[in-house]
């Protein structure tokens, strides 16, 4: 290997200790020592590429949800088409996401709710705000999350069978209806 | 204090000091020491009351939705029902409530997402198939409890703003008819 493929593949073993330390036992129990030992380096290198232990756990939980691909779905499709790009970011080449990381570390890690309470903020309550320009546009951010979230974390997470055995086309059909009416519906209450 | 007073206040401890490590530290570090240690009594008393370890674990997440209060809405009520009922079973007296303790401990406890699973087998399913008579009951219950425990994760332990701010008559009117459509919908989408 070439020495900046040598780099590239220590620092991405890095941050997948770092993640896995997150995940398993929790921000505290993340130290810069106990990352550069599960990976078999010197603490000295986990400093030089990420700086501290902050810039380690923000390296380790950065988000981009990639919402830019969603720029101009036609306004029928919203509901399906937010589904179909949430799996697809989960279950792509990157499964690893920092999302659902984030999900399984929140309970245990403070700085993780409240990162994950920025990604709400930034990125899907924005997305929201742009696709529909609706007033409550938080509020119905705040109503796609608990969607689209509750499906991580019975899929991914608590892995409930029906939920895992659900192929992604089933899942478009089923919740993209349910993200339509809370990023378009009105007040009244939806009938069949 | 007479004794029995005092037996059930420190069952009780014992009970919350359990779920405590559970939560911070995950089922490994939940030992009979350490809890022992937390409430200030013997290791032996608290073998005395819950016999084991996974005695302990059982007892401190025994969840019970009580979902038999739910024995007969009207069909076209069910879903703000199913809403107002676990609002009120996670904010009501009984606010330290297993299920939400099970959400949080399930990243890093197997032990409570395998729990978790056995509570919507037992519980959240049969009751949907017990509502409804649905053929697909199981499939729509999964769905059921995406909505439900997303709003549970972002209420309780993500902590949306806006999810917080809701209050219950807002989260009925928003949520109700998207729980209603999974346990009556069809299978087409939904409409304004």
């Amino acid at each position: 290997m070439a020495f900046t493929e040598r780099s590239a593949a220590t620092r991405s073993a890095i941050l997948s200790a770092a993640r896995k330390l997150l995940v398993e036992r929790g921000y505290e129990a993340m130290t810069i020592r106990a990352v550069a030992s599960l990976v078999g380096v010197d603490p000295s290198m986990v400093m030089r590429y990420y700086g501290s232990k902050a810039g380690l756990f923000n390296a380790a939980v950065d988000v981009d949800l990639r919402l830019d691909q969603l720029a101009r779905p036609p306004r029928e499709r919203m509901g399906e088409l937010v589904v179909r790009h949430f799996l697809s970011r989960w279950e792509g080449e990157q499964a690893d996401d920092a999302l659902i990381l984030l999900l399984r570390s929140a309970s245990t890690t403070p700085q993780a709710a409240e990162r994950m309470r920025e990604v709400f903020a930034t990125q899907i309550a924005a997305l929201v705000a742009r696709l529909t320009g609706a007033p409550d546009a938080e509020h119905r951010a705040a109503l796609v999350s608990t969607q689209l979230l509750g499906v991580a974390l019975t899929r991914y997470v608590l892995r409930l069978p029906p939920m895992v055995e659900a192929d992604v086309d089933t899942l478009a059909r089923d919740i993209g209806p349910v993200v339509q009416h809370y990023l378009t519906g009105g007040a009244q209450p939806l009938t069949r």
